[in-house]
């Protein structure tokens, strides 16, 4: 179980990503999880009124980046390889995003996880991601 | 070869993403393919300098996006189901990012492209993204 | 909830793939799942007595296309567009493989599901695919 | 460039996967790049004559594979951590498959690739796909 808490990491995360809470607030994390939220504003928004892809990949590589340090300690040189995301259904307008990641795999060398995308209290998956990030051995 | 030019698609492309020109600015496009190019700025930088993730999956994203409507027209509707990323080489710093997107099919559902990003003037590989959109049947 | 019982299932998928049961067995299937076992033999295995990758790849589609098929009928014309799969752990030796589909969507054109594969009676995932199926209009 | 001859990579490649020339049959390679045939049989066959979606992602595993050791050497241990391919045109009925890997990025610990599958003497592209390859340290 983690001993970093919630307020700790989204310090660490805002200090990290200068963009700050654009890209969503650490609402939850535990053993191998993490859940994040988006608030929806006019930033994130595309034609139709649909949040945009961009916005959606980086909740869900940051909420990876909290699972993944809330795991192994705030190793801030942890970077993604590789990340696959499908775009299932469009958001229900006027309504945060909530991201939950599960992590898979964490090896000594690459982690692995999934992020599920839903608008808040609707059950509809909004996108899939998986990810995969690269942990450096010099830790 | 598509009838629409580089000044129209920019234009077009700025009026679709509010966000404007931080996704990048579209340098060139033809039979099947479209090039870009992200002043990078502090906006887009991670830790370490680094351009972050989301910049990229974004220029990526909106690159295939010109592509695409430069062989179709103007369809607004076309939206990405699936972005495949994979982070392979830091970007120099101090130079622009380039990408390049050539399209691999254009069918009358999905149309599939892949797109490499660079440092400007670099041979290495930053980035290599394969991208699907669903193209709307009402057009 | 699907129509089609398990064993009608295993009739179709042998019929319509010649290799048979070498992609593995039906085991269970309800509404938007499906579960199938691979018996591990000589053909699978690679260099170390690892079951090969593809033989992984086969069973996660074939798996994701009985859920599908369960959900919408037997289309044998259903393809699959895109497959993205992480190796993650060894599987055990001398153990079977079980793969289980969950369709996250179902829609008109595209199904995505997604099917994690384990060890027979081990937690620890061996890989983790994701699908997307296009389904042909004229159904 | 490789000091290791086609004909030495294809007796290495059926040595280490028992199932043989069924994956294809390595007919060239040089530097970061290799390329396969598949003699398309019944074997790899699926309704409508189709070739299977897992014959050729074994083509372009193993392909990626000897454009791998092609640059490293045979390194038995090398393996497979993400493969993501789509599929985009029927193959050609009666024609062998053709697969072209190009090397994007060989380093310590990971390589990645891509992989186009061919019908012989078409243009049109089959399957694209992207993989990567962790390099075990101890080498």
């Amino acid at each position: 179980m983690p001993v970093i808490t919630v307020e700790e990491m989204n310090v660490f995360l805002n200090e990290h990503f200068p963009q700050g809470e654009k890209f969503g607030v650490l609402t939850g994390m535990g053993d191998a999880w993490a859940e994040m939220r988006l608030p929806v504003d006019d930033e994130h928004l595309r034609p139709g009124g649909t949040v945009s892809g961009p916005s959606m990949m980086a909740l869900a590589d940051v909420c990876m980046y909290a699972a993944l340090l809330g795991q192994i300690g705030l190793v801030p040189l942890a970077v993604t390889t590789n990340l696959n995301i499908n775009f299932m259904n469009k958001p229900e307008s006027g309504r945060d995003l909530v991201a939950r990641c599960n992590l898979m795999k964490v090896g000594k060398r690459l982690a692995v996880g999934e992020v599920w995308i839903r608008s808040e209290g609707c059950e509809e998956i909004v996108a899939h991601t998986t990810l995969t990030y690269s942990i450096p051995v010099e830790r």
